[in-house]
């Protein structure tokens, strides 16, 4: 953590135009004085601002703009007679647009993601024993997916519930990739994991539960590993590129997005997929978005429809769980895929993908 | 109102296996007494039920089946010692697939509705003058459209904003139908505007926000005219099928679904369009779900994606806001295309639907 | 429908201030040209508006102010280069503070609403018979309430379940008054029973489903009846007191407010009461706010935990499911309280009315 | 992590009877055969379950109950012919009144949590400075503040927003602690910082980003440290019991609950404070809870309502925000009272507990 403070203050050095640049506009109450709104004036050019006045006649309005001093939308929030504070700037800089207009791409295993051609992900929910893991990575792989997913370590609800295989479970993953040539997609969940992790998995994945677990983030941007980061189950865009923002901010910029469906009030699936936050985080950043039609959907049922609907609407690629035995697995049986289903979804995704003029690679 | 009772009393004899099965499971409280247990017994079978009981150590559950009295649920809920209910089967009937396995498919003015091809509405937001109606008419019917959507009748948040032109935009979308040869759809807001727009309209629209007005669900189903039925914005897909079913028990089998985005905690987007909700509809129900990827997003950049999406997810048709002058539209100006953009989008999608084995015809 | 056009007409004549002034700031993309900012501002000119602008070094800002034409945010979100729109004054009038500073108080049958003392609305969900409403009146009346609630039309979400008694449920609350000089308040659902409905009831109730149903707020607005508007069940506040400004712009201004839920994620509980939204609607609007807690939580459990809090957070009513005997209820059995429970639950929230200055009158 | 498995297994050890027993439904699809019920029956028995048989004209139910093998549900879910799974036993088991029926209370600092009197913990967002942190706790404890918040630690969704002073700001808390005889609660955000934040605070708070963080759970767990778990931001009542169920694994007791507000579609608040959730969690737990009005508004104008309407529903205590200056505040100046208005509502806290049967010590 100490280190990551200090990485930090370096990335403030050399980012200083992207890091400090604040834009908003301060309106001011329809009862506020005259001496409010000098105040706030005042104030913000005390902190290194500069000042726009425009006075309407219900309404006064206050821009603000320049390389003051942080948090000042809290602090001119508190002051009175300002009735609300309408930022303008994004607060992200290295994941936008902006930042960077052409689209991340680098290679993984020799697979390029990021790219026209889609990157296909897939395996179990969790690694529940040495033949399971191999057994479905031959099967992925002849099926048509890239890179081998499997989870060592389980975020689960109940402390009751299988937590996963450890250190056991990466070194059966590693046999995987070994066998199959496959690389691995697993999930890191605490800081202290991160190199342990790291000397086994490709692509460090970061789950939905752990999206604002900035300790964490800072860990995985300290490694310089690939990261697939996971939305928060009630995150915004927004938010989501925020917490990408932690990770590159440590320089590592192999970095994807992964939409997995959102908590609402519908219960009939397991989350609601956010298939339009696709569309806007290409537009909004530069970062490969990677879909998750398993948890996004939360029953197997309705797995294909969700996988063929993000291609259509522009994911660099797909995470899927596949089981052998779906009825047998200790988490998600529910969602997974049985490996001739998955092999025949490749075939109808690989035809949606060449309708938007994108492919994937056999 | 009244007629539409009688009617609603006719459809329950007629109707008698359908409305009235129920199932539940009763479960109750781990300090239930064996008292209450018998209450609860004692209380179904007096209303005409079959009773199962189960008792375990930790709790007791009393499965409660057949077609006695209605509102039972409620009534054994408050039962003491009663911990909740969990009903069985679903409320819906008419609506189900259980009820009609194959897909409902009907034609509107020579267009096939649920069947292999998918069906285009397109046009403004709003009828907002003769010319424009017929303009527009003219261009989507180019670009590819096969059902012309105008609004006559607004449904506006504010008193303020434009409330639609009434029976002359109506007067309008009939002309341009003499005009292109296009059906038109339109929305109807309340039960007395029935007839009138039944009049002039080939559809009717049932709006989100009117999802829930029972008195104008009445009044669509005896007017056994075609209906679409916008999903409310925060509708479960069982309450979207459920007042499908009032419709329906009306006799009136010609309804389409359309999924139009829910409200959830993102911003950045008008609403979340839940493309989950198209296979799950498609699972549950034999209607034909019809697509609105114009208010899914509420910005007219991520409309393509949106609709080539619910295209892969199975959607059977599309209605899309068209504008031949976004800037100056009335009314959802933001989330309109332009027809060029609309015309390119026609041929993206057709491309999507072939990918899944449908078409959309020329 | 097309008086109350005529009607909103003349509410423009007299209240041009308030329906016509319209402030916004126009948030231009990082990438707009020159031309993209001129022609916004020679767009807003045009239209009748004012303009204020402002350049900084990666962001330009155009205020718009003035009463011209209006729709002018969406037309002008549309404009090459525009990024968005920060609307910047509310768009709700006659319900706002700042149209009227002093809280809205109003006598119905004696009962003082919007006062010091608080007003209890309490009776069954339905009218079920004449026995019923009468008996539940009289205990209702005896544990302290000042006006008798229960339904004869009844929104429900399925066709098969009971809709009320209609007029007969009307004519049997109407005896209850006159038995127990108690003043009933009834849902109205659809326009064209408004007369009827106003012939028996002192109060008229828009329920959640109805929130944006315009026909029947323009309606009840223009009966001049007394309005309870129940807050839709995904209905922001703005939305709310817009759905009041429909029924304020005939000049009806008995209008109170009720907070009766939301739709969340959560299922435990039927609905997550909002119990922000009651020193929030008291901020922004001058009309009362009347508590629902029995649909706020949907079990009977919670009811008086709601209804307390309601009081400490400000509300200046409640409105409680009471009914002699719940597990018989045809509606909502769940969430409705004994009267000997409801006579208690008064008592303690007199107590907690006094400690925060208000009162409930015996 | 190693050791907190190893505890777990101990747990499992030493509570079968909680850890294990599992009951549910399985409901059957319509079209389910004969051989899908007989392989669900074998399957379930297989595993070491009773199960329970009843057949309906149109549908068929299984119970299935006992202690047999984990994940039961998941597996059984993807069985052929089975339609859902219905979980009868709540996943919880220490935090459940099941487990203990009196409610839990425990001492910190000579101040009694969860007894008749309420705790009052306050102080600012961040830890700013030692005259900061001084200035204010000795203004919160003349208020009447029992406990002393301040974060060292700060959860911050950008990486270039102030992210707290952490090990001096430790120091500075334990001085005002000196000074003032408060004890103090400080939020804890990743595993590895557990043993130093035990070294410094009474009292470790899980902020609601974390609530499903299980590696700082099980950490917290472990130190048998008092813990305030706030509920994460989208999370189930369940889940947060869950969560609960974690740390009281290890044998850890001294667990607070803490409703912080939920996050909606609601815009003008920051969260919606779910009032609700307290009264639930009472009756489903015998943790004690502690409502935060700070966070569950987000704007200081609110917080007062908000603080008294939570009393009113039953919490058993409060922690607020409270700023001298909170127009200078690093961090949530918009939600901070200052200590001359905290003061004030600490007199019109106390009132509404009396009026509830409880008080605020003096």
């Amino acid at each position: 953590m100490r280190e990551s403070y200090l990485f930090l203050s370096i990335s403030f050095l050399y980012l200083p135009s992207l890091s400090s640049i604040q834009m908003m506009i301060v309106i001011m109450a329809a009862q506020a004085t005259s001496k409010n709104k000098a105040d706030v004036i005042a104030w913000a050019e005390d902190a290194g601002f500069d000042t726009h006045f425009s006075e309407g006649e219900e309404t006064t309005i206050i821009g603000v703009i320049g390389d003051g001093r942080p948090v000042v939308k809290e602090q001119i929030g508190r002051m009175p007679g300002v009735e609300r504070i309408v930022p303008i700037l994004k607060p992200f800089k290295i994941a936008s647009r902006e930042f960077k207009q052409k689209n991340t791409h680098f290679n993984i295993g020799g697979h390029e993601i990021g790219g026209k051609g889609l990157v296909l992900m897939a395996g179990p929910c969790s690694v529940e024993s040495r033949s399971q893991i191999i057994e479905t990575a031959h099967a992925v792989k002849e099926a048509g997916a890239h890179i081998l997913r499997g989870g060592a370590y389980k975020p689960r609800s109940s402390p009751y519930s299988f937590q996963g295989l450890g250190e056991e479970g990466l070194k059966y993953l590693a046999e995987a990739r070994e066998e199959t040539g496959l690389p691995i997609i697993t999930e890191v969940m605490e800081p202290a994991l991160v190199p342990l992790v790291c000397e086994y998995a490709d692509i460090l994945q970061i789950g939905a539960r752990n999206m604002q677990n900035y300790a964490l983030l800072h860990a995985v941007g300290k490694s310089q590993h690939p990261v697939l980061l996971k939305r928060g189950m009630s995150s915004l865009i927004e938010e989501w590129l925020m917490s990408a923002e932690y990770i590159l901010s440590h320089g590592n910029t192999r970095v994807m997005l992964s939409e997995r469906g959102i908590r609402t009030f519908e219960t009939y699936t397991r989350n609601t997929f956010d298939i339009n936050a696709i569309a806007v985080a290409k537009h909004l950043s530069h970062l490969p978005i990677i879909a998750d039609p398993s948890h996004a959907t939360g029953k197997w049922e309705y797995v294909a429809a969700a996988a063929k609907a993000s291609i259509a609407a522009g994911a660099d690629g797909l995470i899927i769980e596949v089981h052998p035995n779906p009825a047998e697995a200790l988490s998600d049986g529910m969602q997974s895929l049985k490996p001739e289903r998955f092999a025949k979804l490749v075939t109808d995704m690989r035809r949606v993908a060449l309708a938007v003029d994108r492919d994937i690679t056999k």
